[in-house]
């Protein structure tokens, strides 16, 4: 065992409310990623950031441009020089605030009500970099600290770090590490230590559905041209089968498959059927029957159509109409052999009295890391020292673009843990954080350091 | 014959500047019936037509409230006690003039380009009611006027004529006629002197399809929750089968057959395929394959969705999706029987997996008049003095609520012309009116007069 000294765990624990008043300030920069007006307040959270990283006695530390946002780089040596570098991820960019009458304060003046505290970013993602900066400090300030340590803060994250794999690319040599420590996702509950293995990749596409040069008066064309609101619908209707497959033609044939032991731990997970309809409201739940639920959501691909527009209030048949087609793939999917998948759909599918188009498509690929990884089982002791239980190791069904680059640039796996809760609220009105979860946190992100050094020198 | 006498002719060709100057006076007050900024211009347009009746010499000439904006009354007494009535009916309410960009000139100030007119309204309607009170002053003026004519001008036929109905039972004796003139239809083309006789009714309300309680993370849910966008696209998708007929249970059961008399002028009219795929610019035609596009239009009922909205650009499978259902209706449905075909429709195919509702339902029947009811005959004349040759007697796809609510409330036919034409882009940018048309219809209008005390003295 490689457990932490105590001097470090009691200095964190001593400078928990100063870091929280410094974790007040970060959330009362108003650094929403999103929408043309957002630059200076941005700006003001990298600065801030690369001041408190210069604090911490980070060194190269730089606000690095990207075409976007810019980048807060800083890292720290340690003495061994086997030691194994992490790169620390987190973004200092947040969701805006919308809709501001349902918050119960204001959400850039973060306070603590009872054992919470209320802000736009305190769970998401900047209470998670001052628990990385607590725990380090901690070390930092009472020993000479056991891995070296390179930060990587981005301004993006909420809009699809749209900049970042060009960042990546650039700066690849001073980026290099072992592993990326990801504190971008959380815990299943207060409870429940929980290191994520696992996520599903992104396919992103606009669809366009046209039909007359003008928008007509349906008067005059209802029941002669075909309706571009009609068509996108049924185009839509037929992605799905009656149970809920996919039709794309291919699209499990690359699938990896569920092997008995994921099964088995999927089946064992805090999320049966019950819970799923409780977190929804949903009537009942809906899908591919062959699966539980938290088999679809870890390990099968799902295709949502996250918006549909067309037409307006006026009696008209539209121009066209749109829908944004989002895919959550999974290994081994590629977002390439997707798009390929939804074109030869369309091809076979549209008919004749309207065009069609594909528009912006984007995407990345699902990931899948070793869980017998050195990080891994070295982040897994230290939250079963401070737990007293052992982490769940879970596949989620969400998806981080960051993940998928720094693999596919660095060729580096994301350990993915943080100390947010499901029920943070976060991107929502009264997002809040967790303080005694936080503080767990905190020390075990201490614990994590000493047990990465024991593992590497044993 | 009872052709009209020189005299008011000529007064209407000598005072046609004069009313056209008065026209853009009239196209000046931007009297748009949308939106809640709207009351004092649209007033202020009341007022002055208003005034205008009594400088017509109209008695009785008032304003009167609505719930919604003001109609305009006046009557004019003929000399034989056993004159024919008409009431006129117009609108002095005008589409908005957005997109204001797209326009060549200020949409609120009238100017002559050419042999037209542009404005917005110029067309649709004040330029057809100045038409009515050109050919009405010029026969007052030179003679005694041999109709009663009674005067109801709406402020809200661009909003759907909603406080009409309302009004028409508040108002029944003192608009009791034998038939209404109704010139907010048009002509087919310049030398195609036009008469209405069919217009297709309305049907019209709004699809909610809901499913889970809250916006759902689609990394979450996708593939566990049945999104509420895939659940209404597949009920739209369903309203149709692969060759365009409506799919409602019962829907086609009252429809009244078209005769073969029915057919043959239908194929005659100057609207082949090729007319509706230039006009729309849709690729391809689509509907009903049994019936040609103009039997489509006018006499088989249609059902479109116009508007369709669900979700966001966030990556969220959403709460709920809506669609708008409109069918264009045919003699002898009713709105009633359709909506209770529509929800037929859902309880049969709607899955348990979300839940719906049908909002805000409104609707009116379909009308067919008699062509050879004296009024239509006294037009056909007046118009053939005047074009030379015989109108054609139309079945239009378009729906006007007033014609309904007046045969219900009121149980008298409208006679539907205008002298506006196809390419006066009525609704949009560049509204226009076709001044050697205007002529015409003001020349029409007065023999039109005179042919109806004609015909009830003959």
């Amino acid at each position: 065992m490689a457990r932490a000294p105590e001097v470090p765990l009691s200095h964190a624990r001593e400078s928990r409310d100063a870091i929280l008043r410094e974790l007040a300030e970060f959330v009362g920069i108003p650094s929403v990623s999103k929408g043309p007006a957002d630059g200076p307040q941005v700006a003001e959270a990298a600065a801030w950031l690369a001041e408190r990283l210069r604090a911490l006695s980070a060194e190269r530390v730089e606000i690095l441009p990207t075409a976007g946002h810019p980048i807060v780089y800083g890292e720290l040596t340690a003495a061994a020089a086997a030691a194994p570098t992490v790169l620390v991820y987190g973004h200092y960019d947040v969701q805006s605030a919308a809709p501001l009458e349902d918050w119960e304060s204001e959400p850039f003046e973060a306070v603590v009500r009872g054992d919470h505290m209320y802000g736009r970013g305190v769970s998401d993602n900047k209470g998670q970099i001052m628990a990385c900066l607590c725990a380090i400090e901690a070390v930092v300030r009472t020993d000479r600290i056991p891995v070296n340590v390179k930060f990587m803060f981005e301004g993006e994250e909420e809009i699809g770090s749209v900049h970042l794999e060009g960042f990546l690319r650039q700066h690849r040599e001073r980026l290099a590490c072992d592993f990326v420590l990801n504190p971008d996702v959380g815990l299943l509950g207060p409870d429940r230590p929980t290191i994520y293995h696992g996520l599903r990749g992104m396919y992103l596409s606009k669809l366009r559905v046209a039909g007359p040069t003008r928008d007509l008066h349906s008067g005059g064309y209802g029941g002669i041209v075909h309706n571009p609101i009609h068509a996108l619908s049924a185009l839509i209707a037929g992605m799905h089968d009656p149970q809920g497959r996919v039709t794309l033609p291919g699209f499990y044939e690359k699938v990896l498959p569920l092997s008995a032991e994921d099964r088995a731990e999927m089946a064992a997970l805090p999320r049966g059927e019950a819970s799923y309809l409780e977190q929804s409201g949903a009537p009942e739940l809906w899908g591919e029957p062959e699966y539980i639920p938290a088999e679809r959501e870890a390990a099968r691909p799902a295709l949502d159509i996250i918006h549909i527009q067309g037409g307006s209030a006026k009696a008209a048949i539209p121009v066209d109409a749109h829908a944004l087609v989002s895919v959550r793939l999974v290994p081994n999917q590629t977002p390439d052999e997707v798009h390929d998948q939804l074109l030869r759909y369309l091809e076979s599918r549209a008919p004749s009295t309207i065009t069609w188009e594909i528009l912006d498509w984007s995407g990345f690929p699902a990931s899948l890391t070793d869980r017998n990884a050195p990080s891994a089982q070295a982040l897994a002791r230290a939250m079963e020292t401070v737990w007293g239980r052992k982490p769940v190791f879970y596949r989620s069904g969400g998806s981080i673009a960051a993940v998928g680059q720094l693999q596919t640039v660095l060729g580096v796996d994301s350990l993915l843990t943080g100390f947010s809760l499901p029920d943070d609220r976060i991107h929502g009105p009264n997002e809040r954080l967790h303080l005694p979860t936080w503080d767990r946190g905190v020390q075990t992100l201490i614990h994590f350091l000493y047990e990465l050094a024991g593992d590497a020198s044993a």
